[in-house]
C-alpha cells in the first residue's frame, strides 16, 4: 500500500477514499461479470478515479482483487475484535478447533463474502497463476495458524509427534472447503464438530 | 442416450459417431473459451453436425457436458479394465483406500481429463444450479463407493460403528480435491496415503 504518509491530511484522507472505493468497485465488478471481464478501466470507471490512480498502486488486476480480499478480511476480524488474528489455545485443542471451524462456518455463509470468494476461486481453479497467487496470500497464512496449533498440541501430546501439521490441518479444513467449493453437502456447526472427532480420534476403532 | 436400437447399423453407427463427434466437440470447447462462452451452435459446428441434432438429444449444453463428462469416464474405466467400478475389498481397509486414491491421483494429472474437468469445476463454484448437478451426477456416484467400502468396514470392525461413513470419506477424499482445485500443495502417492493413515489412526495419540 503506497498512500504517502509524509502528505497533508485532506490528500491522505483523500487517498484513503480512493483505495476503499476501487477495493468496493472490484469486488462488485468480479461478481457482476466475472474475473475475465473485469478490467483496470472498468474498476475505475465505477469507483470514481482515473485508472492512472489505480495503477499508480497496483500493477494489475489481479494486484487490486487480492488486497481488496485482504482488506475485506481485515475489516471483517477488526469488526469482530479478532486482531490479531490467532487460533486460541485453551489447553482443548478440540474445543478450540470447533471454536474456529464454526467462525469459519459463520464467514462462508456471510454474502458480503461469498459472492467475490467464488468468483476468484472459481478463476483460480482454471487459471493457475491466480490460483497460486490467491493461495499464498490470502488461504497460506490462514492455514499456517492451524499449523502453529497443531505443533502447539505436539508439545503438549494431545497430537502424535510423526504427524505432520500442514497435512494434518487438511483433514477438517479441507472437508468445509469442498462443500463450499462444490455443493458437496451442507454446511453447519455439527458437521465441522463431526470432522474434528473424526480427525483427531480416527476412524479406526481405539 | 437416445440412439434409435432398432434402426437400422448404419444409422446406429451414423448416430454414434455424431454422438462421440459432439461430446469431443463440447469438451474442447469448454476447455478453449470456458462454459459461459460455450454454445450449442458452437459444439454443433465445431462437431459438424445441425444443431436440431443435439437438441433432439440433449435438452441444453449442460446436459451434453455432463453427458460427455460421465463418457469420458465410462471410456477411461473400460480401458483401465475397471468396469463396473468399484472399491476393492481385500480385507485391508487401508490398502484398499491407499491404491484407490493412488488411482485418484494419476487421474487427476491426467491432461485429458484435468483441462475440461477444470473448466466445469470452475463454473460450479460461481454457478450453483450446475455445481449441484455436477456433483450429483458426476461426483456423488464416486462419493458413494467409498460409503460402500467404509459400511463393510464397520461390518467387520475396521471402522468406529457410530462414525457417518459419507463424512468419514471427506477426511482422505476432501484434501486431495482442495489441493487440485486451489492449488495449495502437490499431490502425490506419499501424500494420498499419509492422508489414509491419518483419517484411519486420527491425529491424538493411541
Amino acid at each position: 500500500m503506497s498512500t504517502n504518509q509524509s502528505a497533508a491530511p485532506d490528500v491522505t484522507r483523500r487517498s484513503e477514499r480512493s483505495r476503499r472505493a476501487i477495493y468496493e468497485a472490484a469486488l462488485a465488478l468480479v461478481v457482476e461479470v466475472g474475473y475475465p471481464r473485469t478490467t483496470i478501466e472498468g474498476i475505475a470507471s465505477r469507483a470514481g478515479v482515473g485508472k492512472q490512480t489505480i495503477y499508480r498502486w497496483w500493477p494489475s488486476k489481479a494486484d487490486v482483487l487480492l488486497e481488496a480480499f485482504l482488506d475485506m478480511g481485515e475489516q471483517a476480524a477488526q469488526a469482530a475484535g479478532q486482531v490479531p488474528y490467532t487460533i486460541p489455545d485453551t489447553g482443548d485443542l478440540a474445543a478450540d478447533l470447533r471454536l474456529v471451524l464454526r467462525a469459519t462456518v459463520d464467514e462462508l455463509r456471510d454474502p458480503a463474502f461469498e459472492a467475490p470468494s467464488r468468483a476468484l476461486a472459481a478463476e483460480g481453479v482454471v487459471n493457475e497463476e491466480l490460483g497460486r497467487r490467491f493461495v499464498a496470500r490470502l488461504l497460506e497464512p490462514q492455514l499456517q495458524l492451524y499449523v502453529d496449533r497443531l505443533r502447539a498440541a505436539q508439545d503438549t501430546g494431545d497430537v502424535r509427534p510423526e504427524v505432520d501439521p500442514r497435512i494434518a490441518l487438511e483433514l477438517f479444513v479441507s472437508p468445509l472447503a469442498q462443500r463450499w467449493l462444490q455443493y458437496t453437502g451442507p454446511i453447519t456447526y455439527d458437521y465441522t464438530d463431526t470432522l474434528v472427532d473424526y480427525a483427531l480420534n480416527g476412524l479406526a476403532p481405539r
